[in-house]
């Protein structure tokens, strides 16, 4: 299998995004009076090719890797903080373990690249390409074979998930610095505006952040193709969800995109393969800087917009009971004609 | 009892406050990396007076009642609507009902004043004052004794009710008219920026709408106290939930306000009494012009912003899981002690 070779397929669907529409717009309700509710409904629909779209075994994945370039003091919290974050997701006490237990998501997280041996036990997928990235100060981030094996290693691992939902999570101290310099060199944004606080650095902070990544850009100057950018700038975290991402997407699973890191590695694989869109539903806009435009330059309109900056799926697990309830509406509301209700008038003149 | 006579305490408690924050800053993340969840997780321990708060049994009601101005064109559908999509709500076909359904809501229909009669049935209070309010461009919608009645009728309805959540919805053809009439009379804004399309008026049908109101307005210059606008103005759903919303406040319950409707009625308790907002969390921002004033003239932030406009109680409920996210965060994650997290450090000098 090599993903990388797979062209994703154009599933937009103009006859039954035009039953679906007439389906929403028969329900006994004002005609759009669901707003985005009705416009996720219908994406949900063409998603799963289905006028009576079901999200079924939907599966929260966390990825998670270090990266040499947290040597620089990108980071308020230092690289050891992702292995013991790793640890709290698995024994239930991070936020994305209490939200996955509340909304019954399968969730596992999974070592792409952590500084840190862990202890075989459930839940936990080893798929360790080495313990951190290099530091992209130096050299690229990864050889270029370590970034295909990352991101064989993302596909191989959706390819063994049930269900027709990936719920993206991630972790990685250092990786709001990645997500910046791809989201740079990709849409051509100065690195400035595609920087911020990352887990709380302060306005001095941000601004060496950002001296670090112009450098970072600079000793990179020709990985400008997408697997290049991912080698040169990237993490294996980030790697190895643009494999996930692209095996979704040639499934057709749902693909629900949370925040700032997670929709950096969506903007590599839609890079790729720009059909992977077409899949995705972006869960909500972060308060880390950069997102916003990141968002803007994918076209993505997301659901919650709470001033979350939190990471590891905890925004693509609260945003989850919306994509339920847009199906449900699809499969349970009554119609006007099936439940008796009279239809608008023309507004009488007083 | 009186409910109109009874004082809703100030709960607002800074030691309280404090220890929250302390909890929350303390959880295994970023400090104030979970946004506005981290606000909603504060101000539900601060109304259910608890550093661990838990949401139970939560309470779905929609209030209905019928319109005299409703005669008026003031809505894209005949009044028949009202009762009908009562049935439909019971029936299990509607929107609301959908969404209930899903997220275990318990769903309670009230007949505040339908101009129909129903066949009593489980989930179905009838506590009807009259068959639709009088015409308010002739004279008072309801008369001060109807008024105090249907306040009476909310009242005892929330006492009744277990569990430590109320969440507000309505149903009643007219009523954004009879919403936008109390907001102008108690806020002083003019009836065009309080009037929108409602189900779904065009731009000529608003027009004519705000000149309806505007003569309403005009017909009533001294009922200017919350009780006297209520009376003249308003509906008997609109007054039910007016009773109820006192009640639920009294009783220290978390008031989940939905809509442009329910805000109204929001409003007119707390011009009551104004410790009436310390209970109340905002579900959402509608599309219904009008409604984003409202909340600005109440302080309020909401939570989702999806352009929905169809009341029944509809934002609530979607809004209600990140209600049991933010308890969650607050009872289950782990602090950094506790996890063996490392805290922030100093961001280093590169």
């Amino acid at each position: 299998m090599d993903i990388l070779s797979r062209v994703i397929d154009d599933i937009e669907d103009a006859a039954l995004a035009a039953r679906l529409q007439h389906q929403l717009d028969n329900k006994t309700k004002p005609r759009g009076s669901l707003g985005r509710l009705e416009a996720l409904a219908l994406r949900l629909g063409i998603i799963l090719g289905t006028e009576a779209p079901l999200l079924q075994a939907p599966q929260l994945v966390v990825f998670a890797g270090d990266h040499g370039l947290a040597a620089h003091g990108v980071s308020a919290y230092p690289s050891d903080v992702t292995w013991q974050m790793v640890e709290n997701f698995l024994a239930g006490g991070a936020a994305v373990s209490v939200l996955a237990r509340q909304h019954g998501l399968a969730l596992t997280v999974v070592d792409c690249g952590v500084r840190h041996d862990f202890a075989p036990r459930p839940g936990l997928v080893i798929a360790k390409v080495a313990p951190g990235t290099a530091d992209a100060l130096q050299g690229p981030a990864m050889t270029e074979a370590q970034c295909r094996q990352a991101i064989d290693n993302g596909a191989r691992l959706v390819q063994g998930l049930p269900g027709n939902v990936l719920l993206l999570g991630e972790m990685g101290i250092g990786n709001t610095s990645a997500a910046a310099l791809l989201m740079s060199r990709l849409t051509g944004l100065d690195i400035a505006d595609c920087t911020g606080a990352g887990t709380g650095l302060d306005a001095d902070g941000v601004q060496r952040k950002v001296e670090v990544l112009r450098a970072v850009l600079q000793r990179h100057p020709d990985a400008r193709a997408p697997l290049q950018a991912l080698a040169a700038l990237g993490g294996f975290e980030i790697a190895t969800m643009v494999g996930a991402v692209l095996q979704a997407a040639a499934e057709r699973r749902v693909i629900v995109v949370d925040g700032f890191i997670t929709s950096a590695a969506v903007l590599v694989a839609a890079r790729m393969q720009p059909a992977v869109l077409q899949r995705c539903v972006f869960a909500h806009r972060s308060g880390e800087r950069g997102h916003a435009l990141l968002l803007a330059q994918l076209r993505a309109e997301p659901l919650l917009d709470l001033g979350l900056r939190l990471g590891e799926g905890s925004g693509a697990a609260l945003a989850w009971p919306l994509l339920v309830s847009a199906c449900a509406i699809l499969r349970e509301m009554a119609s006007f004609d099936s439940a008796g209700v009279s239809r608008a008038s023309a507004a009488t003149v007083v």
